[in-house]
């Protein structure tokens, strides 16, 4: 059979993050899936199938959404919908198709529109759910994780905000970000609160966008290009719903985060995290999110989030770089395409092609994309240059 | 590599489908998944991952709400989200998923929860859509084939009485249907107007439940059972949300089913589909619906839907069982949960264990799925127990 180490990535494109309010999820989905298209120097009629993730209804329901933007039609499309990890959901789900042989070619994205509909986006991340409908916003749940994880480890409110500066200072560079700006210490510390100890720049923004990979097995993606990548490690776990409220949830790691992890490191054969991975998309909806993750993916020892973060361990020319693109809090987080567009930068700078945040000599790079409150979905994918 | 043919389903379950006023989300699905767990002989430590298909956010939002209801936690769940194909993509996914080798053991299910909502189910049919959210009805959506099918062919509305007759027949006698009882060809003339031609007893009912399937390789499935059934085609296709507006369509027939089908007989080597399938679970959403999609499934000539019907051809012990379970019209349509009610009948009648409305002597049975406003996306899976 075709390994799933024989699944290889051969185009990338996505939009510009923002408050796209010129733009509708039909403009998005063409703009990220023809720039992938081209970047693969595929055109449509090579898709055999393709896969699209999608948080909220009103962004839209079904695989149509996509035969719509791009007139892909009479393939199978699917829809996937798994909270902020819709997007990787959907990249994981056309990997194991390739890996099956039953398509030679195939699209993953992901696209979100959220500015236009106001607040119903993160305040309904609980929707239909008794106790989270009930007033628990993304800020309120991650930001409980703050106050467990400074008594447990000393982290304080100026690591977090190292995260923010981080961010923004490799997102400023990066002309798709939702942000095009670096912010100081003083800003992120002295920014307004929105709960608890998360200020205003301790939270990813609400945006509007689309990212897509073209996917391939390596025996084809040789005949496209040279500097394709290949999956090296794929992993993926849920949790609970009900995360928040579990008796066995301490605040100090996000369980789903660590599950998905062993088993990408597993299968990519990685026994020493920092020292073989060179940069990480990781999910930071949060600076705190960040903190803990970087931990539970072994980056440094659990603990050790936040002063890693402020010595510098995981800025762009540190141990491993964390967020080249700005991640979630600088580059911003259309939900659905969040996980696709973390693909789009882990493949972009393994091919050398992240124009003014390289990371040099990148040869491994991982996507970490988590979902729900409390963190109950998570994915790593980690991909690599080395052939 | 394994081929899709070498993908069996070992066990299948599914909860009785109607009003379930006393069940919540995470009851129907512990009955359903434990059932096909039993049917399997497994326990749930087996399952290495899992496929839910859910189309309507009061149900359930991410693969969580599998975990949450089997405790199936830290294994990937993927949650698909395409119209009325939902539960019959999460089959799909998790087929090519076994077939790429990457788990042993699968589950894949589906479930709804929508009679507690009102009226909110199938009038958000094209809730977000610029158009389809003004008043179009899945009713009259599918309603508005029938006046092109009466002149071109000479359908009437007593041919789509046939279709409700012989559902009903078959679902009186099925103990897990919705509806439990006959009814006559008079009653279904006579019922009250819904939309256009369609009357009460033309439309299928809002329905909760939920089904599940275990599947797994054939090399595997031969140590847990002899009478496991395999994989012998499948094809899904995905058109345009805008079907009802497209250009293209004449009513006459849905493109999503003639493509699916097509991909799912070439895969299957099926050339004369009444001579070789001999039993199909169909999406028959309304009494149209089947008329058209029989035809457009090649077990009978574009235009004989209706006479065929009529003439018993499609009867329990006609040239093909169409919709021995009831169908959507007896059995009941809990949105996400109806494809993979299609596998657990086909599942049962291939293994000689559908009690009382058994097809005799099957061998090949089928489920079609058609889900979106006038047909947007399809799956077709062709299933056997020929070794």
């Amino acid at each position: 059979m075709a390994d799933l180490k024989d699944v290889a990535v051969i185009g990338v494109g996505a939009t510009k993050f923002g408050e796209n309010f010129d733009w509708g999820v039909d403009d998005m989905l063409t703009m990220a899936c023809f720039e992938a298209m081209e970047d693969a120097k595929i055109e449509p009629e090579k898709l055999e199938a393709g896969w699209i993730g999608i948080q909220y209804p009103f962004t839209g329901f079904s695989g149509a959404t996509l035969s719509d933007a791009i007139k892909t039609y009479d393939i199978p499309i699917t829809h996937t919908e798994n909270y902020c990890v819709s997007g990787l959901d959907a990249f994981r789900n056309a990997c194991l198709a390739v890996a099956s042989e039953q398509f030679d070619m195939v699209i993953a994205c992901g696209v979100e529109k959220i500015t236009d509909q106001g607040g119903r986006g993160l305040p309904t991340a609980g929707f239909g759910h008794p106790v989270q409908m009930s007033g628990l916003t993304a800020p309120s749940a991650f930001g409980l994780a703050f106050p467990r994880h400074a008594l447990a480890f000393g982290t304080t409110k100026e690591h977090l905000a190292h995260v923010a500066v981080k961010n923004h200072f490799n997102g400023a560079v990066n002309p798709k970000a939702h942000f095009r700006r670096e912010v100081t210490l003083e800003q992120v510390m002295k920014a307004p609160i929105i709960s608890g100890p998360l200020g205003l720049l301790d939270c990813c923004p609400i945006s509007d966008g689309s990212a897509a990979a073209i996917i391939t097995r390596t025996d084809i993606a040789k005949k496209y290009r040279d500097d394709y990548v290949t999956i090296k490690g794929m992993g993926f776990a849920a949790y609970t719903n009900l995360m928040m409220y579990d008796k066995n949830f301490d605040y100090l790691a996000w369980r789903p985060t660590v599950k998905a992890a062993e088993k990408a490191y597993a299968m990519a054969g990685i026994t020493d995290p920092p020292n073989e991975v060179d940069l990480a998309e990781c999910h930071d909806c949060f600076t705190i999110t960040e903190i803990l993750n970087v931990e539970d993916l072994g980056f440094c020892k659990k603990g050790d989030g936040g002063p890693a973060t402020a010595e510098g361990r995981f800025n762009i020319d540190g141990q491993v770089a964390i967020n080249p693109s700005g991640g979630l809090k600088c580059f911003g987080h259309p939900i659905g395409a969040t996980g696709v567009r973390m693909v789009y930068e882990v493949t972009k700078q393994l091919q050398g092609r992240a124009d003014g945040r390289q990371r040099e000599g990148a040869k491994v790079g991982m996507a970490h994309n988590l979902g729900g409150l409390g963190g109950v979905v998570c994915g790593v994918v980690i991909l690599t240059n080395e052939k």
